[in-house]
């Protein structure tokens, strides 16, 4: 298409692209496993000697500049053979699962022999939509052809010309194992328009998964007609209950805000309880400003601990993604949970304990997609959990909530066989 | 509140009504199993000598001239003991079935030696939008509790007294038992304007589940800002394979068409394929027609059955919850699924037949949410299919799928325990 299209050029390219999508869908559905998995093995070989790609991401890099990327930014942009190889490991992950489509989920046989199957299949034509990194681009195409989805990428303009090699890549290897190339297509017009009438498109679009900043998750949920699967953001807390193991305690504080402070799964807000600040918000305070955390305290906080600068009432409700905490000292445990379903963003909160009652009261109550006891806030993902790769977390309740992998990227459908089985009144 | 609000009037009573729900499911959802079973057989115990109930019922039935109800739809919102009796013999079922919360649905061990479960938690608070039948306010009170959800009940105004009896019955019932009475609200207002206010409160509501004729499903379907539950219509096919055992095929016809035709889940359209047409379908019309079903055949059909009459276009997508039958004969199984992909509403279809490889290529292809294999589509029902009462039966692939019990009105959180656990790089 035209490279400034009129708004009905767009409609009808986005309407073509995602009627393709609905028909590749249709014949992924039922295609083997071993018809998936040789495909993205086969793309898996093609990225191990990817010149084509490798170039292309420099022609990108080139004109970051006139994108205005920050540094960090163009660091996610950059793909390097290491990174490449990341890539590859992560197809051939994905690969090796289990196929989610047409397994049996439970199954059971009625008193008058009829019998009840509960079987995975797709959901049909996924949208995602994205940021920068383009590693993503291949992560979620792999999720997408091996659970049976058609997906419509939407990356980043500042990516294109490597999400394009990536994408002739992927097709070619649809194609050369006899799969629909359709069953992955990427929006190449820039114009943000596009975004605009996909979301409208609910008949031939499942699922929307939009990835990066709350803005743009806030928008794509408020237009789309379609389910969205999401997450606005991370506000994650650690409490330290007054039987906390304080080494225990403080290596997992340490390693929820420090070790990547920039994700969602990282704290936000430490809370402690009141009977044990005074012992052990002083000695974690220190270790936290030892590794460059700013510390901003409730004022009994800001008296126990003199690091710690005063924090304001929105810094309880506010994901810094950056090497800063919130620190409260709470009552007790009722105090902390209500301060976390009050505060928090349903995403991930950690109790560190040694009183089993207290852990069973915590994990009830706290609301959130994962509730840690004695353990990083950081575990809260698809590898770490054992589910495999994930195409993002969620923090709805309705469908899949937490990592999303293959099995929540399927629905299900019920077989039922009879032997000539009619019902009575 | 009066009889004509104003809009505002409408609007906080509407708000009051949600939040004070949204309070309420807060509590019901670490109640202990005991608590809501207990609630939900004094419920029942009450019902069995409910003349309060019966009277508020007459004055209904008394009322019913003004709202212009048929014969039938009378007969609907008719309480008689016999169905107290039902309804009461339904709470006590869904208390008998295992507790949904708090139940681990799956449980791994990692490596690294942490736990991870995933433990079924309530949604929150359901909006259940339903019309005339009085026992449906209990079947769905009651699987909200069971499954710690609060239930906005809004029935047919023509049910308006009933469902204040039953209402009122219901939450002493929760209150006797130390369970929040708000956590069944019932929508007293006539005013059609509430259900708009309502369906925009996705802070507050979860899920919304209309059940009903297909022009209030749309309408809700198009104005809620949170999740619908639904299905539209139920469009079934039975298709009768070459190698079908004529007897099992008209048996399962006969009870797919005729056992109860008003509902969902039976047969609007019969097709067979081409090579026992000549065979199969002249006896199957024969008996069709003695139980005084109207066959409205495709041009091939009426050569061979002169009771029929040409079909319409337009009588292959419609779903007649009568005693009337499109028919068409079609070249082949791939015909037959791409026939019902089309014009079906992904609600049943049923094959018949004695061939494994056309079963399997069958049930793979058609995308409806239950897949019958040599019974009838009138088994498409959550008792039936062992999944106990349901609240309704989805066609959606979001979510839930098929019929919805308890397991499709809760969500999961994932609970992790480790022993001081942090994130390596």
């Amino acid at each position: 298409m035209s490279a400034s299209p009129t708004s009905s050029e767009l409609s009808a390219y986005c309407l073509d692209l995602a009627r393709r999508a609905r028909t590749a869908s249709r014949l992924l559905a039922t295609a083997s496993g071993k018809r998936k998995n040789d495909a993205l093995l086969m793309a898996a070989a093609h990225l191990g000697d990817a010149q084509e790609v490798l170039a292309a991401n420099e022609k990108d890099l080139a004109a970051a500049g006139e994108f205005g990327l920050s540094a960090a930014q163009i660091d996610r942009l950059r793909l390097t053979p290491q990174r490449l190889h990341e890539v590859i490991r992560g197809i051939r992950e994905v690969a090796a699962l289990p196929d989610p489509v047409g397994q049996v989920r439970s199954s059971s046989v009625r008193p008058n022999g009829l019998e009840v199957h509960k079987v995975g299949v797709p959901l049909g034509v996924l949208l995602f939509i994205y940021e920068s990194r383009p590693n993503v681009t291949v992560d979620a195409a792999a999720l997408s052809i091996k659970s049976g989805n058609a997906i419509i990428l939407r990356g980043g303009r500042e990516a294109m010309h490597t999400n394009r090699a990536l994408h002739r890549l992927l097709t070619y290897s649809l194609r050369q194992c006899d799969l629909p190339e359709d069953a992955v297509q990427l929006v190449e017009t820039p114009d943000r328009a596009a975004v605009g009438h996909l979301l409208k498109m609910n008949d031939l679009i499942d699922l929307v998964i939009p990835r990066g900043g709350e803005a743009l998750i806030r928008r794509v949920a408020e237009e789309a007609r379609m389910p969205v699967l999401k997450h606005y953001k991370g506000i994650c807390h650690v409490f330290v209950e007054k039987s906390a193991d304080f080494d225990r305690a403080e290596r997992i504080v340490l390693n929820a805000k420090c070790q990547r402070p920039g994700v969602c799964n990282a704290m936000e807000c430490l809370l402690v309880e009141e009977p044990i600040a005074a012992a052990f918000l002083p000695r974690a305070a220190a270790v936290l400003r030892q590794r460059g955390v700013e510390l901003r305290g409730c004022p009994q906080t800001c008296r126990l601990v003199p690091e710690a600068i005063p924090a304001r009432a929105e810094d309880f409700d506010t994901e810094f993604l950056d090497l800063v905490l919130s620190i409260k000292i709470v009552a007790d445990l009722d105090a902390a949970v209500a301060h976390i379903n009050r505060h928090g963003s349903g995403h991930t909160d950690a109790i560190i304990t040694n009183d089993l009652s207290a852990a069973r009261r915590f994990t009830a109550a706290v609301d959130s997609a994962a509730v840690m006891v004695n353990a990083s806030t950081r575990f809260h993902d698809g590898q770490e959990m054992g589910l495999g790769a994930e195409i993002g977390i969620s923090t709805d309740k309705f469908h899949a909530r937490g990592p999303c992998g293959l099995l929540e990227l399927t629905s299900y459908k019920y077989i039922v066989y009879g032997e000539g089985h009619v019902r009575g009144e």
